[in-house]
């Protein structure tokens, strides 16, 4: 672990909150900013929302903006684009861009809005970060050491190349280093086999685009995972596109939900099954909060100029305050300058020969 | 549902068994086979191994064919198709040739060998089905309608074209409606969003052609599924390309044993936890049972002018028992006729401007 004293903690974080946003709104990101306020004393918190909404709110350490329009969950990204200009999404977003006064309002951004709409809301208004092609959504998934695994990207982008792949390694490891202060946190390429040999022409081009920024020593660089390798922990982050991020994520949903479905189909079938599931209320409990998909809440939008975060729309208090929480680590270890300084050393320090992006991007 | 006479079931059905493939070959394979023996009367087997293995056979209803070599899990595939070519692996495989009698050995053929061996090997020997450009392999995952989704493809393939996943839907309903007997299965295309406008070209071109398709009477396509639709039991074939079945394969492997080991963990966590495991016994041993994976064994080599199944390499002899009853069911329901069947008709139906196919072929 090296000291990164240029990445100083901020001493005071500002959230500005989409308070409008996923299928509950303010009756759950009220109470959230509530007992998250309460729990960070360092925290400040800009609520956005209609004034209705914030008419109620009364918090400690935070102030109003007024938005009067909300974006949908099913609002098509055009409409949060173009129509509701006055959404409390944007209006959130726009808080993390500089004023003329020079700082922004708010260091990071949480909303529980839709996905597409917050994406490309967010990257209209903040633009990608110099050396990032696209924005990716990275998420973190409880593993069988008790920690979690980083995977990204989710969804953002559903073919990617290999250079794509490889500033998304770039920016989870800026992100795990941020959240968790792991300064060199080990990466995975997502591949149906562990051999160099396996995989696509772009999955393989990326391995090679890897293992040449683990040869200039930024990046610590497994080698390809499979995707039992998400869940065991064999490496801290895991890169792949959006199609198969997407599929992995919602693949795993389906399945922890089934599962749970069956056990407690099996501790009521009979009276003497809901007797012995009362005999292991404890264990089964201690199961579930183990597992418990709230723990993990919060996906980062990496590669913006501007940190958002997206919580899951039907997060309940308990959720979005992990998803704040989350926000409020990545911005106190300045996860914005990390990305930043990690994107820049990478592409200084691969060989010319390891980087043809250039080629088909002037050809194109 | 129409009544198909001419796939009237076989009324004998010969399988052909590498008796060395898998971790453990015939210390599995053989008790699986007679296991298998006592509950089909209609069923003989052909057995492939070496000598010694078959020494100690002496099975009711079977006849042994001796191969010399054996096909190791690790054997690149160059191994499996160019050095040992008296493998139990390759012979098993021979016995679906027709014969100079005209007749072929056996009507189906299983292996526990390794998946890239005997997929190079299959279509070494028996080549693919007029109409299909590759083989695909499907599996059958559990869902919470207390039946099973069929999922292909699961590897054999990285990077698929729509013709390729339209030919793997024509397969994956080909296999449910010989398995199960259910005529007109339906199938889901693997995507992001359930949207036709989501996903990348590929999956967009594929939508179209399967519409066509569903147009044209040849299939029940119900549109775009995601990852979690595989467990809700949404469809009963869910068609991707091999990378994306592959990850998702191995996702839910490792998460399914994590959860499992999380379960052990909280239930002998302490004294009173293992008296409460104790009393919860019945319902867990249930739940185990229900989400047992050696239910499943069995995959489908499909698109061959063969039928060939490959169990899971660590199989014990209950999973490969199944494997077995598979590729009974599938070979007594005559699924190659039926994959032939469906072929054609598809191919036939499809209005020319939806099968551009040829186009880039003949370009290429």
């Amino acid at each position: 672990m090296t000291e990164h004293p240029e990445f100083a903690p901020l001493a005071t974080v500002r959230l500005a909150v989409d308070c409008m946003g996923g299928d509950h709104g303010p009756a759950v990101t009220l109470p959230a900013c509530r007992a998250f306020l309460d729990k960070h004393p360092q925290a400040e918190l800009v609520l956005v929302g209609t004034a209705a909404a914030l008419a109620q709110a009364a918090l400690p350490r935070s102030r109003s903006v007024v938005a009067s329009e909300v974006v949908t969950m099913d609002d098509p990204v055009e409409v949060a684009l173009r129509r509701k200009r006055d959404s409390s999404l944007r209006v959130a977003i726009a808080q993390l861009k500089a004023g003329d006064g020079g700082a922004a309002a708010a260091d990071a951004c949480v909303s529980a809005g839709n996905t597409g709409a917050l994406m490309a809301v967010a990257r209209y208004l903040l633009k990608t970060v110099e050396g990032i092609d696209r924005p990716a959504i990275a998420t973190v998934m409880p593993n069988a050491r008790d920690g979690y695994t980083t995977v990204l990207d989710l969804g953002a982008n559903v073919d990617c190349s290999p250079e794509h792949l490889l500033q998304f390694a770039v920016m989870g490891s800026a992100l795990v280093s941020a959240v968790d202060g792991k300064e060199d946190p080990s990466v995975g390429l997502l591949n149906i086999g562990e051999e160099a040999i396996k995989g696509s022409e772009t999955i393989k081009r990326a391995g090679e685009l890897l293992r040449a920024a683990a040869a200039s020593g930024q990046l610590a660089f497994h080698g390809n995972v499979e995707g039992n390798d998400i869940y065991k922990g064999t490496v801290d982050i895991v890169v792949c596109d959006g199609f198969v991020g997407n599929v992995l994520l919602k693949t795993s949903e389906g399945l922890a939900s089934m599962l749970t479905e069956f056990i407690r189909q099996e501790f009521t079938r009979s009276a003497l099954a809901r007797l012995s599931g009362l005999a292991a209320l404890g264990a089964l409990r201690r199961f579930k909060r183990r597992v418990d998909p709230r723990r993990y809440n919060g996906a980062a939008l990496l590669g913006l100029r501007g940190l958002v975060f997206k919580s899951h729309g039907s997060a309940d208090a308990y959720a979005f305050e992990m998803a704040l929480t989350r926000a409020y680590d990545a911005a106190r270890n300045r996860l914005l300058d990390r990305v930043h300084d990690r994107i820049d050393a990478t592409l200084a320090a691969l060989p010319a020969a390891a980087l043809p992006a250039a080629a088909p991007a002037t050809a194109a």
